[in-house]
């Protein structure tokens, strides 16, 4: 992991500025000579820098070790991989755990409202860091896939490809309902403190562990959750509940993920982070018209989306790729039958890594060596 | 309203024994002579007595007062109806809230846990009270379809007809992680006291607001939501937020339906009636056989299901009466077209008006006057 220090000033789309940043970054396999093989990962909401390959201490490799490696779908044999954690994230980059150089304080519920316009402009400056002039792939899934759309409108001459995953132009109600559910729930924690709850020296575990559970159900589908637990009973007795009451398995995986998490996140970060979410709307400022912004667009797509993904169902990767079709673009769909729900993009799946394979693979054949 | 007090002892399916119970009713419409004309109501998870008509101080109707009244669905020029609040809620009937006679304070936590079994057995009683031999029909939608199917095969000479609505033989994993999110959510409420907050003069109205907003998107559709909220920005600016962050309509929308609903519950009945729906799971006692379960059945059924919901998609019910041909019953089976999801059975919708009306003529034609 190296960490970038990026010295020149950030302006984010809220009004703020950044005097200076830093980003926690991974990068797998060789820039080629002429700088031409990197490829981009954007993180999803609660990832980090480490996508791939095993830490010491870890007990799973890194976020997208399925996808990312040598003869994986980014192939680190024929690509340069970038794997920053973005602003605003709570793994190392500049976000609410960092100092505020105003008030040498940490940042806490204080630090600037971010848009996905933040992120790609702080990657492009990564970019620069790098010396890299165009970028062979900028990828990544849900929110990651936003980066890459917005990457795609942005920065047009940047990039020679976007894959966007299990993704949408902009959430539903739903979506944001279900996010608001969850920073409602880390507000009202006792421990929250309106945000301050490091000066408390508290942190927010019960309201973050509820947070990630709502998450965590919308990331899974109804299917996969009936094969995977069932109507299992993990302890008690219909028949007899004097003693105790029915435990179901789902009841406590879901606690168990919750917690897990609540003592690795940042709640100011998830707060902001699901803003940033709730805010992206890809075609807001092209007339809503999501044809219009593509129009700009000059990098392949590959667009894909899985069959029982309920959270970015498999119409609104239709809905990307008819604009992209409106708007001139060339663009790959498909869509994978999975039971997994929205996690399938994390998960092994023989044709899901095919296209993605095939794709990456046509985007190394143009490269300059 | 009366308040019927029912004073032989109700065995619980948990092994307890209530020595008496009282249950609040309301009844609309008038029983004929022979006592044939009656219908009772099953209300679903946070449903009461209350069912039709207005009361002083009502801002609405009952929560069915669309299918409940002269000339509707359940025609009460037709039909006698009966509406209970069933035991282990929280609007006068005996729950939580109640007083334990043989500690002289209030139940609280201590209520015990209860089944649908001991809703129909306790709604048993109530019949006789009112000296009915057989319901004309036995109704409710969600947890009250899980009501009528259980009477259905517990007590099958005791209703002519069934009526279950937008409901399912069990709930799926996934609809037990989202009533166990909404459980911790009241639990971990630092004002829940572990469910002595009366003594403490307190309620968890935190955690039972973030329960109910749970359960409120559940009972919405994705489509439903888009149509009336979308993403519509009640307040803010995208591109200054210097001063406050965008707020969208449905986040506020939501946080005031939780509010509402958390100064009008009990928490200790939320956790109780939605550990109901988790344990209900009608062909458990029958080698998890539907079909077995039904074999007893021998009223006539009306199963119907929307399009949209997916708290209890169609497929559940498609379940229901697959189990109940194979079973050999008489059953009438509509998927109703409606982008409401799962509270489209509380809602106007003439199809849905239409074929349980022509139903309940039906039942309404056979009957002894």
């Amino acid at each position: 992991m190296e960490v970038v220090h990026l010295t020149d000033p950030l302006k984010l789309a809220c009004g703020y500025s950044l005097a200076e940043h830093v980003l926690c970054v991974e990068t797998y396999g060789q820039l080629n000579r002429s700088k031409s093989n990197a490829v981009l990962i954007c993180h999803a909401l609660t990832g980090s820098h480490h996508a791939a390959g095993w830490h010491v201490g870890d007990k799973k490799p890194g976020w997208w070790d399925d996808v990312i490696g040598p003869g994986k779908s980014i192939d680190t044999d024929q690509f340069f991989v970038v794997s920053p954690s973005n602003i605003g994230t709570c793994h190392g980059s500049t976000g609410p755990l960092s100092i505020n150089p105003k008030t040498n304080s940490t940042w806490g519920p204080n630090f600037p409202k971010l848009h996905i316009s933040d992120w790609t402009a702080s990657q492009r400056m990564l970019m620069d860091h790098y010396k890299i002039k165009c970028w062979a792939a900028v990828v990544g899934g849900s929110l990651g896939g936003m980066q890459a759309m917005h990457w795609s409108v942005t920065y047009p001459d940047r990039l020679l490809s976007a894959v966007v995953i299990a993704s949408a132009m902009k959430l539903s109600a739903q979506n944001i309902a279900f996010n608001e559910i969850a920073r409602r729930a880390i507000k009202e924690d006792t421990d929250f403190h309106g945000g301050r709850y490091q000066e408390k020296n508290k942190k927010p575990l019960r309201g973050l562990a509820l947070a990630r559970m709502i998450g965590h159900v919308t990331y899974l589908s109804d299917l996969s959750m009936a094969e995977k637990f069932g109507r299992e009973v993990l302890s008690g007795d219909f028949c007899n509940e004097k003693l105790e009451s029915v435990k179901f398995k789902i009841e406590s995986y879901l606690n168990y993920q919750g917690d897990k998490f609540a003592n690795g996140f940042d709640a100011n970060s998830y707060i902001l982070l699901t803003k940033m979410l709730d805010y992206f709307d890809l075609a807001r400022e092209y007339d809503n018209q999501p044809s219009s912004a593509f129009r700009v667009a000059t990098c392949k797509f590959l667009v894909l989306t899985f069959s029982s993904d309920w959270r970015f169902p498999p119409e609104r990767s239709r809905e990307i790729t008819k604009a992209l079709i409106t708007a001139g673009c060339d663009v790959t769909h498909a869509e994978i039958t999975s039971s997994l729900g929205h996690d399938a993009f994390l998960l092994p799946n023989s044709r899901y890594q095919q296209i993605f394979s095939t794709f990456m693979r046509r985007v190394a054949s143009t490269l300059e060596r």
